[in-house]
């Protein structure tokens, strides 16, 4: 693999899939984007999503065989190990849809699944916010909070394969339920929709989180505590992940930061400036640099730096590291 | 390297210094302690341990050249990357203490240095309950609660090369200061010293955890809440690990651990039993294995398993990778 050789990065989501080739250094040759459709059927979808990438290969004259593979972000759940989208949340009737094989079937080239905030967190990593430093956590404030940690290079799992939800990790015991199974979790208290449940119970005249915010600014005191409560769930939440993960980058993404990440940094680093158990100057808090480029080029970073999911770890590393173009913070 | 070959293990605590030689496989050939004696200065404190190591060399008339290399735990904090020893909190005087230097110039072979629950997790992710299991969390409650993490079979290390600080992760925001910087860290509500403190606050008639264990038992309703508060905040953290770390095994030791780990592993059970956001049954919850010994263990595979703690993890992976007797969950 080098620097030059192009990769179809393909990010699903719920209502538009993106696609592009792009190449190692992250540059992107040629993108489309068609709405996914997910309730019109799997194969349908499949069928139109590998039309695409043929007509971004003559786009960019590209023969197949000058392809060096093909990965896919998806929102989650899904499993990278077996190549299953598993997830008729958000894509009506994709429960146990294998996504690799067709295309690898008609591509002859390697193909990557992966679930769209690890691919998010790695395309950061290797061409955005997070260039250079490991480890590396973001978070993504939306709809929901997600993450994911970029350990040694490599997208992080746990114990059979999953990855962190760090969307759920503890932070006020008596605080709303969630569906996670505990109470007062980081999303439950820093999420769009939990900064928006709030204003309702508030009778807050707000129908959005950016409202809030706004309300905020503008002095209305109950909008106020809705915010400093979403803010200082997320200098917990960075508590955690810096005596966890201890990270030399925390990312922050998501709608949410698009207008208040000064907001939410500043009040995660001044929590952490208190602490006295590791360094806080080690630990950078930086904005997401890709928007929603992220999954795109993460997912064509599964390609370019990201070797079979289902390997042991040890077999992993002994491919990234001796991959030139992967080497050295993965800056290919 | 192989599973025959010795190492010196060495670990340094306030009042004693245990020393073993070691092979690769964990069987401990001879084995001696001194008492540290710190305040009767660094220097003199490094030849009775290096007089303790020719000793044991003659014990197993094993020559100086036979031996790969000492490891060495050292109550906290220690510098690995520098081979540096910055105590003076529990070993008088010993700050900026460079104990690798004169072992290596003395004994002409490689010398590692880390902290001791670092080492302990790593004695017994090699040699006894964490067998097999990649990631592996391992908490050990006594004095305080330290922890550390295996991730792809080297102790996980993060920004600064600085270690996790897993008994300062946030549990209950309204409770008692902690030194980390925060109120109610992990440490503070389930430490030997935060039970003894919490019954010395309620007037309990115990001196030690132990008593308030028994009280708790014997039906002391105060005693009980006290216990509960400690159990409860263990299972806390043990939810932030698994949306975290998301270790295969959770291994639990530490002195508070030597008679109440089935009832802190039943309230960590019961917690983790009602995630949604992974698979509880990959998480094992379990009880270290070689109790003072792990530090000893550890520090010797520090020489087996553990390449320059200053090296880039590619480095390190690679060492790792191609050294036969460190792979496969590192059984040699």
């Amino acid at each position: 693999m080098n620097a030059t050789s192009a990769a179809i990065g393909l990010d699903i989501g719920g209502t538009k899939a993106a696609l592009a080739v792009v190449e190692g250094t992250g540059r992107i040759l040629a993108r489309t984007t068609l709405p996914t459709e997910a309730e019109l059927g799997f194969d349908r979808a499949v069928d139109r999503l590998a039309a695409a990438i043929d007509e971004l290969l003559r786009r960019t004259a590209l023969p197949r065989t000058g392809l060096a593979g093909i990965g896919i972000a998806c929102a989650g759940p899904v499993d990278p190990a077996r190549g299953l989208i598993n997830n008729p949340y958000t894509l009506a009737g994709w429960d146990h849809c294998d996504i690799v094989s067709p295309l690898r079937d008609r591509f002859d080239v390697p193909v990557r699944l992966e679930n769209d905030a690890d691919a998010a967190a790695l395309g950061e990593s290797v061409h955005g916010a997070g260039q250079g430093a490991d480890p590396l956590v973001m978070l993504t404030f939306g709809t929901g909070v997600g993450g994911a940690a970029i350990v040694r290079g490599a997208i992080y799992r746990g114990a059979g394969g999953e990855h962190p939800e760090l969307g759920h990790i503890p932070v006020l015991p008596d605080g709303t339920a969630c569906y996670c199974g505990i109470r007062g979790c980081l999303e439950s208290l820093a999420s769009g929709t939990a900064i928006e449940r709030g204003a309702r119970e508030a009778d807050l005249a707000c129908t959005s989180a950016r409202d809030v915010f706004t309300a905020a600014i503008s002095g209305n005191a109950v909008a106020s505590a809705i915010v400093d409560r979403a803010t200082s769930a997320a200098a917990t939440g960075a508590w955690t992940l810096c005596h966890t993960f201890l990270p030399e980058r925390l990312i922050l993404g998501g709608g949410v930061m698009d207008d208040q990440f000064p907001l939410f940094a500043a009040a995660i680093q001044r929590r952490l400036a208190t602490a006295t158990q590791f360094t806080p100057s080690n630990v950078a808090v930086t904005r997401a640099a890709l928007g929603n480029d992220a999954g795109l080029l993460g997912a064509s970073g599964l390609v370019h730096c990201e070797s079979d999911p289902g390997a042991p770890w040890g077999e992993k590393m002994t491919r990234r590291v001796t991959d030139p173009s992967c080497r050295e913070g993965h800056h290919p």
